[in-house]
């Protein structure tokens, strides 16, 4: 804690890539690695170390195309319909089936449904020796005959060196007269995770400890890349611990990644690990999320140090190592991806100095591409889980506008993309469910949600960015939901309000209930400290509500003040307890072991404009709502009553 | 052979498909396979059987996103530049590291940047129990501080059923408090390989035999999608031995395919076989290449019998069995490849009745994309390893005429299609050398070939529809090589004539030339036996043009009149013994393992267009060339002569 803050640098990524690479290829770090002669069978997706020169020809001799009678062209000269001509079998048409060599004297093949076979007559068994065919029409030499070397010709280049196998070329090399092919050796890769912090997966956590899932995250990239990754034990943050760890793993890797400890803190140890065991050639990079990167160069082989957040790691390491392990396997740079322009849906304020990588939900409403920012956080994997697609901000720009069109790499296939149903809104448990259930009945169409809240997600609709809202809306002097703020968020749109879910918010008490509260009346009393949830959030709305409704005045209820903004955040209130008891949602409740007292109940409808709710796209969304199935499915979950689900609630 | 020939059906591919997947759909043969439970880090590219569901909050405490002081943001208001804040460390600001918990009471970290750590007066140690620190600005609730739950929620979805893992996606499972994951069982494909005539890699095929490598094509095919292959050994043509291996196969596999015998012909067993085990649904698509495909059910599950050519065996494979693996992994169909628009450089005639899959190298020439139609045999395996793309052609189409824009389906990526030198025109063996050399120094950077002649080469300059040509074409009153050509058919257009190679023609000869042919006047002994090369062809010309400047009368050589068409088919007639010699290249004479007698050399060029010759895509290969290092290589080949090798012969 004591040791004093070094500051990061801000290098450009071209320039720290180029700093890198320039010093890996002068200590001969970058040339595409050795071959191993591996079976055939075993190449898929392996590169070819050298080039395959054809051992044979294919065909390797001349070979009948076709079933039927081989012949001499020139014996069939004069053959038409008004004068057939006859062969004798056995002389003059030898019977020959596909890929059989042509007998010697032959040049041509005549197929077996263009003859007609004479026997003997009265000879009862047709003896090809005996018989003769008659043919309608002389053939040209070479009919149907595959030639020696139609396919390829013993000595020719079937495959050039650095070349990834498919299918068709290892038949091709097996066709060539081979059972093995040289392919460049695996790039091998030791992952380190270090942090005193971490826990293996499978141990349950602590507060303040983490399941360390980098490592196999970046595992699985090194085998996405080709590349044989070594995921080794974690180290605690302990300076010689981990110099021990990368040194011996130097001795057998190509490249020694440590995961993390790559940031300037009192306990980042990577730099000064790669420094005593070689050099650090680049110390942070203006890259958004990512920017504690340490490239190292030691024993003539690259060092890597990566931030911990997981978004941080992956993105890093892809646009690091990616090209790297290409480079050894003889392949171009992993090419970006495909890009697409979209609309922006929200302003994005990036900035100025950073080159940042934001992960985009993106969708086809209508005819418009939109692209909707998921949450920045580095430490949000389910960014990189849910993200459609990529926006590169340059280190110069300060952001963009919502409404903006922007070029998005894309993180799915364009097919992918069209087969989004794009729900914008509340969220609630069942639209994960429903998200399953459709993944599970109609492979390849997967419902796309984020989170932005009941009102956010009307406004989505009203930018025409969603094919669908979920939203629990209650309007005070009414209280019914939704009705009034569709009225006065879309008016004039064709609008379907349809039935979803009903849903308890009900008290998050410690298990047992210790405090007995079995109503809101009880939340008045002076040995119960309550917590709230933020003003405008739904849960608040309707406590106040029914506070109302039944008189109680706020002012008795300890802690009313205090708020929160998540349902879960209130569950841990409450786990911590720091206080007594909270509204929320049944989910929140379970989520950490405590119990909960069902107290209110509201309504979850999804919002769909007329455009969509006829379509195309949400048939099978719609199908899936109304089968009882799947009710049944959501009753089973707890805290729901799905009475209305699928019934169109109202019309606009 | 006795046997009664019966026609196959000709049924349009998505009827067939149509009719096979209704069956089993009906036998429950197309649903689904269950789930597996794996370690989540071998679980990469493998299928969710269920949806992941978060057992643990990510993060699963309140965490400090930053190193510094954990704070209650209360104790900080008021505080700014002109009025700093004291806050007593260890009680008011706790010291915490990223990721640590945030102790309990605070509920806002400040960063140690934002701090400046005031020691007790005089005290030479700094400890931070009785050290304050001061700050500058007040800070907000949840400043740095990742929530509970900020990243995923204990019970939300992860991820749905039917998801085909990613990196990103293990970092969540394990992150959600999962070591294992449920994927969908691989699905097993057997492939039984039949045919007298096959021989298993690495033995040598005597004529008429063939080496079996479909078998190793399909098994590929089948992981690439994700399965799990069974490649059993090939069985000859024999109906109960077939079935036998059939029956066997059906027992623990999901699909079994046997390959071949799927036509019609007097020892194609399998459409039997299938009708004897169960039914067959199908025998015979309206496809080209591929048309005698049989498509069966026995034991509730699907048969496949596919053709025996390579190049139908792969796409019948493709568009039949890939969607069904899909299916059974959860998954939609495999996407159709992109397309690209492009310009078709031939003539293509399609037969009306069946659709055709025609391969195609496709490139860009200036602003052009073309594409240019390979050879269609249905045994032309390298057809599909050169291929850049597939043209469709519907069945009821009679194909298109050149210059047609077409919708080619690419085969490999756009950024490789960009990257392709495009070189037409007559095929030497130095050429592939120089493709493998090209990738070797340049990943990425591709030679695509097409041979078609030196004049077939010239009329594509002419065209735009190449990069380069490689010609040969001699001058028979000027004994000058290319330069009149090129007047004639590129009048106009600035030309660059680059010398590349100049070979040796050659007489091909039995080993130890028994008939010791050692010149051209040799070939008029009358016991010498000569084969020609067919008129028009390169060699052909040279020929005649050495016989006149020699006096000697094509008459007097025995054979002058019999005609082959490649230089391999010449060194056949020579290996079969029909033949005493024939004109040809070294190379021809080594693949047939026969002697060779050089006689003549012929000058090889490469002619270039202005616009490509200064262009920026074939720079590396003008630097290949001239690099003396390749120049050795090609004469280490032997039979070549580089003197002039990359030097400007003439410019027009």
């Amino acid at each position: 804690m004591a040791k004093r803050h070094v500051y990061l640098e801000d290098i450009p990524l071209e320039e720290a890539v180029a700093r890198w690479w320039t010093a890996l290829e002068e200590a001969g770090a970058a040339s595409p690695l050795p071959g191993e002669p591996i079976p055939v069978a075993k190449a898929l997706g392996r590169v070819t170390a050298e080039p395959v020169w054809a051992r044979l020809s294919s065909p390797h001799y001349h070979a009948a195309a076709m079933d039927g009678y081989a012949v001499r062209a020139e014996d069939t000269r004069g053959a038409t319909e008004t004068a057939p001509l006859r062969l004798q079998v056995g002389t003059q048409a030898v019977p020959v089936d596909t890929g059989d060599l042509l007998p010697a004297g032959t040049n041509a093949v005549i197929k077996i449904e263009d003859t007609q076979l004479i026997a003997e007559a009265h000879t009862p068994q047709i003896t090809h020796r005996k018989s003769q065919i008659e043919i309608l029409a002389s053939v040209a030499p070479w009919q149907h005959v595959r030639p020696m070397g139609e396919d390829m010709v013993a000595s020719e280049l079937v495959l050039p060196a650095n070349h990834k196998l498919r299918p068709q070329d290892l038949g091709a090399i097996v066709g060539s007269g081979h059972t093995t092919v040289s392919v460049r050796r695996k790039p091998r890769v030791a992952i380190l995770p270090t942090g005193t912090e971490l826990v293996e997966p499978g141990r349950q956590p602590q507060p303040g400890e983490i399941v360390e899932y980098n490592g196999i995250m970046l595992a699985a990239k090194v085998e996405e890349w080709g590349g044989a990754a070594t995921r080794l034990p974690p180290v605690p943050d302990d300076f010689a611990a981990i110099k021990a760890s990368v040194a011996a793993a130097l001795e057998t890797h190509d490249l020694v990644v440590v995961n993390a400890g790559s940031s300037a803190g009192s306990e980042d140890y990577t730099a000064d690990v790669f420094r005593e065991l070689g050099q650090v050639l680049v110390h942070g990079i203006a890259i958004r999320p990512g920017h504690p990167v340490v490239l190292g160069l030691a024993s003539g082989k690259p060092l890597m140090g990566i931030p911990g957040y997981p978004v941080s790691a992956l993105l890093t390491f892809d646009l690091l190592a990616g090209p790297l392990i290409a480079r050894w396997l003889g392949q171009a740079a992993p090419p970006r991806p495909a890009a697409l322009q979209a609309t922006l849906t929200r302003k994005v304020f990036s900035p100025a100095g950073e080159e940042e990588f934001l992960r985009l939900a993106v969708g086809q409403v209508g005819e418009r591409v939109v692209a909707t920012p998921l949450r920045r956080g580095a430490g949000i994997i389910m960014s990189l889980v849910r993200a459609d697609g990529l926006l590169r901000i340059p280190r110069f720009s300060q952001g963009h506008e919502a409404g903006d069109t922007v070029t998005v790499e894309l993180l799915r296939s364009p097919e992918a993309i069209r087969h989004s149903i794009v729900v914008i809104g509340s969220h609630d448990l069942t639209l994960d469910l429903l998200a399953d259930r459709l993944a599970q009945r109609h492979p390849g169409l997967r419902l796309s949600s984020s989170h932005v809240g009941s009102l956010g997600g009307l406004l989505a609709l009203q930018r025409n960015e969603a094919h669908l809202a979920g939203a629990h809306l209650l309007d005070e002097h009414s209280g019914d939901y939704n009705v009034d703020c569709i009225r006065r968020l879309l008016p004039g749109r064709r609008i379907v309000l349809l039935g979803f879910v009903t849903r308890q918010q009900g008290l998050i008490v410690p298990p047992g209930n210790p405090k007995a509260i079995h109503s809101l009346q009880d939340l008045t009393r002076e040995d119960v400290v309550f917590i709230n949830r933020q003003r405008g959030s739904g849960t608040r709305v309707l406590l106040d509500y029914e506070l109302k409704q039944r008189g109680i005045d706020p002012r008795h209820i300890q802690g009313y003040e205090r708020q929160e903004f998540t349902h879960l955040a209130v569950a841990a209130a409450v786990q911590s307890r720091a206080v007594d008891g909270g509204l929320g949602i049944l989910a929140a409740a379970r989520a950490l072991g405590l119990d909960f007292v069902p107290l209110l109940e509201e309504r979850y409808d999804l919002v769909i404009p007329g455009e969509h709710y006829e379509g195309e796209l949400l048939q099978p969304l719609l199908a899936l709502i109304r089968d009882p199935e799947f009710g049944a499915a959501v009753a089973a979950l707890g805290g729901y009553s799905t009475a209305q689900m699928g019934q169109e609630l109202a019309e606009f």
